[in-house]
C-alpha cells in the first residue's frame, strides 16, 4: 500500500488536470482539504472505481468546504442550512462526509475497512446542508411517489395488471403478482423502490473477501425511493452520480427520463415546442451553472427547471421566482388527469385522498372533485399569477393571457372526451362486455385507460407547452377520436 | 423615471456583456445607434421583460444599421431590398423599427406610452428589408397553410372530425365544431390562426392600467398565420423570438417542430439518417452563421435548410444553390401524399386545385393527377437536376442516381399500397360498413387515413432521406402491411 | 487546367484553415505528404465534390502516414497491422490509397482519368492497416447481416410479407416479392445490400462524358453489405464518409441509426436511461478522440461504444476492456429474442443454426435452445464478468449485482410472455383462424410478431439499460399485456 501522502499528491495533480481539462466541470474554489476518512476511501476506490472518483473530483463538492459555501451572498448560496455541523465545515464534501452521516438510523450501515459506511445516501443526509430543499422535496408528490402508487387501491390494480406474467390455464389467461425485479425495472424505476437490508453477504473483491449489506431492490434511483434510514426520496434522480451538477438537473434530459410519452408526454411536448427548438439550437451558449439563474443572461428559452423549480432572477439580480424542490408547488392545475384534470392536491401524499365514491382518486368517474384534498381557487389564482411572472420575463401580457385561455379550454375539452369514454366503459360493464373487478385487464378497459392516461394527457400537456404535433396526430386528438370511435363500435355489439 | 441617458449607458454595458459572454450571439459590428423610440421601449421593457430585451441585444439586428447591411458584398448580404427606407438606414433594427411599421394597415395598432405600436410583426413588415424572402415565402404553401386547410372541403372535414368534442346522445356519438382554442393548439398551431382584433381591453400592468388590443387566436406562430395587417405568414416560426438567429433556422430542431411523425415524419427520418447521425455528432463544430453557407467548410452533413432553402456555396464562394424562402420551389415531387404522391403544385394556394372528381385534391382517389395545377415533367427535371447539384457537393454521380432510383420506386410502391387500401374503403362504403358522408369519422375510414397520412408517408419520407427504421417497422411498410391485412379482414365480414 | 503545384499550395492553405477552424477535426500531425495519385484525384474532385474533399482534409487520414501511425505506443495505436505496405507507409491516407487497393478482386474497378479506381471501399481494403478490426468485424453478426436475413427461411418469409406490394385480386390480397429498391430502403438499409456490377454506363459529367461501372443496389451502407470485391461489411456504417472520425463512431447517434424502436429499441432505452441523461447533458466536455478511452477522464456516462466495443482504460492507463469489432463478443445473452432470449451464438453466421424443429432459429417455438450453436455457461460467465469490470469503473459491486439480477428476471419473464402468446397463436392455427403457411401475413400472426419483436424486446432492452418508460408503457409490459388480452379475445371466437 502506498503512503497516503503520495497518493494525495497524485490526486491533487489529477484534480488540477480535471479543472483545466474538463470543460463541463463546475467552477469553484480551486481546492478544499479532504478529510482523513475521505482520503482513505479514495486510496482504494480511485483504482477500483476510477470513473466514480473522477466524477466527484470534477464536482463542486470536491472543491468547497461548508464554511465557504455559507459565506456566499444569500441569493448565490447553494446550501440552505443556517449552520453546517463541525466536521463538514472545514473539509471538502467527500465520500465519508456523505456516506458516513446519520449512521444510527441507517440500517445499511456496515463496517468497511475500518470505517462505518452507509451504502445509500438519502435526502435526509443531503438535508444536512441542503435543508430547505430536502424539506420541500419531502412535502411533494415525488418523495411520496412509491406510497402514492402502492397505497392507492386503483393504481395498485393497474400495477398488478400490467407487470404480472400471464400464463394460459385452459383457455383463460391467469396471472399473479409482478416480481420485485420487474417492478424495479418498470413502475418503481421512476416511482422508487423500497430498499431493505436482507442481511449481510460476503463478496470477493480486488482487496479480498469483504462483508457487505445485502440490499433488496437496489439499485434504484426512483424519486420516491424508501431508503434504509427510513427517509423517502432520491436526490440522485436529478443530481446524478458523484458530480451532482446543477447543470445536469437544469437540462430537460433529466426530467425526460420519466416524464415521457405515452403516459406523461411532457418531454415529447417540450422537444417539439418553441422552447425546445431554441434550447436545442442554442443551449451550448447557456450558462447552466449560475445561481441565481438569470433569464436572458444565462438562458434564452427556459428548460423544465426554469419554470418548475429553479431560483430564477432578472439579469439585474431581482428575483422572479424562488427556488422550490416541491415540484407540485408552482402548478395550479394537475393535468396528469386521474382521470380528469383537477386542482393540485394540497399534500404530496395523494394516496390519502378519498373522493365521494370512496376511491383514492382526486375526482370521481363522473367528474366530481374531492375538493377537501385539493387547493382552492385563491391558491390556484396565486400560483397562476406567479407562473405568469416567469412567462413575463420574455413574453407580453397579451401573449400570456391568450396562451392560458387556450390551455384552459384544451384541458376542459380533454376532460369531456374522457367523460364520454367513461360513459361508454360503464355501458360496456353493464352489458357484461367486460368485468369491472379489475378495470385494467380487458381490451375495452385498456382502450379506456389509453384514452385518459395517454391521449387526454397528450392534449393537456401539448396545450401546456404548445406541442402541437403531440396534441394532434401523435397520441392526441386524433387518437382520442379514433379510439372512441372504435370503442363505440365495440359497445354496439349485440344491439 | 431615470433619465434616458443613464439608462442608455447602462444598456451599452449590458450589450457589451452580451457580446463577450454569450457565445451563441451573432457576430456583427459592435454597436449601432438606437432610435429614440426604441430607447423608450427598452427603458420600460428591459425591466418588464428582460429576457426579451436581452434576446434582442444578442441579435444581429441590435448591432447593425440598414446602411451597413446594404454595404456587404451581394453573396453575404442578409437584406434583399434594393433600398432601405430612411428611418431604418441609420439606426439599429430595434423594437420600434419593426413594431412601428405600416401602421395604417395594422388593425392591431394602438397608442402605447405615447407611441403607436403594432402587436404582431408580419412578413409584410419584415419584407421592408427582406423583400425577396417575404415575396418567395408568400408564394409558397407555408404562407397559405391556413387557407389550404380551411378552404379545402376534404381537409376541413378532417379538421372537424378530429378536433371536435364528442358526446354521447343515446347510443350515438355526436359532435359539433372544434373550438378556436383547440384549433389553435392543434392544426392551426402549425398551419397558423386567423388573428383578429376583437376590440380593446384594459389590463393592469406594473406601470398602471393600460389599454391593449384584444386579439383573437393570439399567440400563434403557425407558418400560415393571418395577420391583422392583412398579410399571411409568420417569420418567427423559424426565426424565433427577438434574436432572429439564422443559426436557429438552419438547425433541424426548427423544422422538427411541425415536420414530425406520424403525419410528416421528416424530422424522425432525418434523425435516424446518416445526415442526422453526422449532424448530431459533429454540429458543435459547424459554422451556423456564415452567409453564404459553404458545404465542407461551414457544415459537413446537411441540415433541412441546406437542401431545402439556404444559399449554399462551395468553399471557394461559387454558388451551389440560390436561397429560396418558397419551400416548395426545390422539390419536384410532393411526397406528402394527398392521398398519392404527385408533382409539386404550381401555386402555393393548393385549395384552388380541383381534380377531375371535383375534389380539391391534387390526385383523384383512383390516382389521376390534376395536371393543370401541377408542375410539368420539364420543370420536375430541372428541379431534380438542381437538387442533385447540392448532393454532388459530397456525393458522386453514381451515388446520387442510385439513391433517386430507389426513392422513385419507394414512392410509387407506397402509392400502390394506398390504392389497394382505397379500393377496400370503397368496398366498405358499398357494403355499408361505413358511411362516406364524412370520410374520417369511422374506424374503417380511420384505418384508411392512417394508411396514406402516416404509413405511406413514412415510406416516402424514409426513402427520401434514407431513414430505414421509419420506412420499415416504425410506421412504414410493416404498418402499411398489417393495417391492410386487418382492413381486409374487417371488410370480409358477412361474406 | 491549373498546374498541380498551384492547386496543391491552395490545398495546403485550405488544410491549415481546416485545422484551425474546424473544432471538430481530429487532432494529429499537422501534415503528411500526398501521393501523386491522390493529388490528381483532388485536383478535380475538390471543385466537383468540395464537401467530400473538405471532410477528408479534416480527417486523421489526411494528416498521418502509415509510418507515423505505427510509431505510436501500442495502447494508443489506431492501426493493428504489424506492417503497412510500402505505398501507404510514407504518404497521407488519401483518395487513391483506399480507392486503389486490391484492384484485382474489385469487380467495380474501372479506368478513370488515367487511374484504376474502385468505387466501393470494403472492410478488406480497410483491413490493410486495420487488420484486427476487419477480422473481428468479419466474424460477427454484423458482417453477416445480409446472409443472416436472406439465407434464413423464417426471416426471409418476414421480409417478403412486409416489403411486398399488395394488390386486390377479387376479394383477396395478393403479393409478390419486394423490389430491390424497397429492400434497399428498408431491411437492407441496415442489413446491407448485395452490390453487383451490372455493366458499364456513360454519364455526362462536368469534365465531359465518362464511363462508370453500373452498380446494382448502390448506394448502401448496411453493416452486412456484400461488396464487389467479395467481402462482406461496411466500415462507413459507423465511421461515416471521408472523415472516419472515431468521435462519431463513439457517439450513440451512430448506433441509433439501426438500433431503434420498435424492433431494437436500444437507442430509445439509452436516451431515457441515466447514462443517456448524463451523456446528453455533459458530452460537450467529453474527449471523444482519445485512444485508449479513459472512463472518468475522457467520458463520464458511457456511450454504446464504451460498453460494447471500445478500448477502455482507467485514467492511469490500465486496460479495462480490450477493443473488439465483433459486437457479439462482449454480451453473454442475446436479448434480441428470436423468439426467446438465448446465449449468444458462437458464430456470426446465424443462418447456419438449426434447432430441433429444423428451423434456423436459436430456440424452438416451445423454448428449447439449439445449444450446439450457442456459447456455453462458462463462456457466458466469463463474458458477464468482463462486462461487470466495465461497470465497476463507476459502480460498486452491490449496484452491479443488483442490476443484473433484475435484468435476468426481466428477460426470463418477457420470454414467458412470448411463450403464452405463442401458445395462443398455435391455438389460432389449430382453430383455422389463421394459416401457418406464412406466419407473418395475417392479423393474428402480426399480433404475435409484435409481442416478441417489439414488446418483449422493449422489456428486455429496457431492463438491460434501465429505460423504465420503454419497459412499461412505451411498447413494454403494457403492450405485452394489452396485446395478449386482445389476442386472447380473438382466439375465443366461436367458443
Amino acid at each position: 500500500m502506498r503512503p497516503i501522502s503520495i497518493l494525495f499528491a497524485a490526486l491533487v495533480t489529477v484534480a488540477a488536470f480535471c479543472v483545466t481539462e474538463t470543460q463541463g466541470a463546475e467552477k469553484g474554489p480551486s481546492a478544499a482539504p479532504l478529510s482523513e476518512e475521505t482520503r482513505a476511501c479514495i486510496e482504494c476506490h480511485n483504482s477500483l472505481n476510477p470513473g466514480l472518483v473522477q466524477d466527484w473530483l470534477a464536482s463542486r463538492h470536491a472543491k468547497t468546504t461548508g464554511e465557504e459555501a455559507l459565506k456566499k451572498p444569500e441569493a448565490e448560496r447553494r446550501v440552505s442550512a443556517k449552520e453546517i455541523p463541525g466536521a463538514l465545515r472545514t473539509v471538502a464534501v467527500g465520500c465519508y462526509e456523505c456516506h458516513g452521516l446519520n449512521q444510527g438510523v441507517h440500517k445499511d450501515n456496515f463496517l468497511h475497512a475500518g470505517y462505518r459506511i452507509n451504502v445509500v445516501v438519502s435526502p435526509k443526509d443531503c438535508g444536512t446542508c441542503h435543508t430547505t430543499e430536502a424539506d420541500q422535496y419531502g412535502e411533494g408528490k415525488k418523495a411520496n411517489a412509491l406510497a402514492n402508487l402502492d397505497e392507492n387501491r386503483v393504481f395498485r390494480a393497474l400495477v398488478d395488471a400490467v407487470g404480472s406474467v400471464k400464463h394460459l390455464k385452459g383457455k383463460r389467461l391467469v396471472s399473479g403478482k409482478p416480481s420485485a425485479s420487474t417492478l424495479n425495472e418498470t413502475c418503481y424505476g421512476c416511482h422508487g423502490s423500497k430498499i431493505t437490508v436482507k442481511g449481510f453477504v460476503t463478496r470477493a473483491t480486488d482487496a479480498g473477501d469483504m462483508q457487505f449489506p445485502d440490499l433488496a431492490n437496489w439499485p434504484n434511483q426512483g424519486v420516491g425511493r424508501n431508503n434504509p434510514d427510513g427517509s423517502s426520496g432520491s436526490c440522485t434522480s436529478c443530481h446524478p452520480r458523484h458530480r451532482f451538477a446543477i447543470s445536469v438537473a437544469r437540462q430537460p434530459y433529466t426530467c425526460g427520463q420519466c416524464h415521457i410519452d405515452p403516459d406523461v408526454p411532457a418531454w415529447n411536448v417540450y422537444k417539439e415546442s418553441k422552447h425546445g427548438n431554441i434550447f436545442f439550437s442554442s443551449s451550448r451558449a447557456y450558462n447552466l451553472d449560475n445561481v441565481p439563474w438569470a433569464a436572458g443572461r444565462d438562458f434564452v428559452a427556459p428548460t423544465c427547471a426554469s419554470c418548475h423549480n429553479s431560483l430564477v432572477s432578472n439579469p439585474d439580480g431581482s428575483i422572479v421566482a424562488e427556488r422550490s424542490h416541491n415540484f407540485g408547488a408552482r402548478p395550479w392545475v394537475r393535468i396528469f388527469g386521474l382521470i380528469y384534470s383537477h386542482p393540485q392536491p394540497k399534500s404530496g401524499k395523494t394516496y390519502l385522498i378519498k373522493n365521494s365514491n370512496g376511491l383514492q382518486l382526486p375526482v370521481t368517474f363522473t367528474g366530481k372533485p374531492a375538493s377537501t384534498f385539493l387547493i382552492d381557487r385563491d391558491e390556484q389564482a396565486k400560483r397562476q399569477n406567479q407562473m405568469e411572472k416567469i412567462c413575463q420575463s420574455c413574453h407580453s401580457g397579451a401573449f400570456i393571457k391568450g396562451h392560458f385561455t387556450d390551455f384552459d379550454v384544451s384541458v376542459r375539452e380533454a376532460d369531456e372526451m374522457v367523460k364520454t369514454t367513461t360513459l361508454l366503459l360503464s355501458r360496456a360493464w353493464n352489458m357484461k362486455l367486460a368485468d369491472s373487478a379489475n378495470p385494467f385487464d380487458e381490451p375495452i378497459e385498456q382502450m379506456w385507460l389509453r384514452q385518459w392516461l395517454f391521449y387526454a394527457n397528450a392534449v393537456r400537456f401539448g396545450a401546456a407547452m404548445m406541442g402541437h404535433g403531440q396534441a394532434t396526430f401523435r397520441e392526441g386528438w386524433w387518437d382520442l377520436t379514433a379510439n372512441l370511435a372504435e370503442l363505440s363500435e365495440r359497445t354496439k355489439v349485440g344491439e
